[in-house]
């Protein structure tokens, strides 16, 4: 991979001013970069539909790093991001490690998702929902959380190809929603890893120098 | 269980003044309460350490009643815990099923917890720990959740039976608190659903009974 990348670093620097480096381009933050990029998970993501409180847009994307999730798409069709929640420098930096895309509307989200061959999968607490524990989550799948108050929009819903319920036997009847994301993904982990998914880069070569080399620069 | 449990009501009526029933004594609501309570889990608990942020405590909270969590428990040695945080109408009702118990000091709760045959596992992010999905969480188990920024206090760490880690793949060192706390709540709840512990109930009919008139008037 040396000579590519070193080729690519000099055409960079040809064509573009360098952005100031907050961290050093040691050998070992560089090991680290390509380790984290091997394991991302392409296939993996998560839809924000309308969530509002920045503490759970930030949590939220710190569980999407800790599992390897390349990047996570939101749809705001009724409000606004929360201000800053997305910002790279927040979210203890984790924004600054996950892409997140912003669709116009629940429908070009769905399109985009289901043209890149995801499962999408809302959670939900309502009867139609099947428990977590009996889902494949090794497939492509976009698990869709909804807003703080209403959950998951009717629309949404009805879109998807299923709804997945964090199983609960308490008196309360959901889970804080960066909580349930938390759950959900930690489940795809645990079955991605016990099936060894981990071991083998997704993405394609020229992606993750690609990606080293942005990443570098962050 | 019908006959002493309305000599139980009886005795309570002349004893003390009923408190206002916020909820009707319904039969649902009566035969919902004692389902809850048949999977509550009074050997899964958690430790919150000088927590200070209301919004993980509340998440919390619901975490613990969504897997059964009997009591929670928690040490404030440097700081004082969030208000309101822990008073029964808020966490979206969270607080108001599961009961905290406040500890002097960590060796306090400790000693407790030892003397109620509980393992005490710190989670943690340090070298030492072991993954989750290595660790049986069907035994009776207590986790230690640390400060949002200091993480487990040393002398948590040094007096605990061990240290449990939720694996992280990506580039940020460590989980929102409440998100990890739910990732292993959950675990042990997977663990312990898979191996039938919430068929039979673990409290004894005694206290069953005492809690369920208790949760009636709540």
């Amino acid at each position: 991979m040396n000579a590519p990348e070193a080729t690519n670093r000099q055409a960079l620097s040809r064509t573009q001013p360098l952005k100031p480096q907050r961290w050093p381009r040691t050998e070992r933050r560089q090991a680290r970069i390509r380790s984290v990029l091997a394991r991302r998970q392409p296939d993996l993501t998560v839809v924000l539909e309308n969530i509002h409180d920045p503490h759970n847009v930030s949590a939220i994307l710190r569980s999407c790093d800790g599992v390897g999730v390349l990047r996570a798409h939101t749809v705001y069709s009724i409000e606004e991001p929360p201000p800053g929640a997305f910002a790279r420098q927040t979210s203890a930096g984790a924004a600054k490690w996950v892409e997140v895309e912003r669709h116009p509307s629940l429908a070009d989200c769905y399109k985009r998702l289901r043209a890149e061959g995801f499962a999408i999968l809302v959670t939900s607490i309502g009867p139609d929902a099947r428990p977590l524990y009996d889902w494949n989550l090794r497939v492509p799948v976009a698990l869709v959380l909804g807003n703080e108050m209403r959950g998951v929009s009717t629309e949404a819903r009805d879109m998807a190809d299923g709804a997945i319920q964090v199983p609960m036997v308490g008196m309360v009847e959901s889970l804080n929603v960066s909580v349930a994301c938390a759950v959900c993904l930690y489940e795809a982990y645990r079955q991605r890893t016990t099936a060894r998914d981990y071991e083998c880069p997704k993405l394609d070569l020229d992606r993750l120098q690609a990606l080293e080399e942005d990443w570098l620069r962050r």
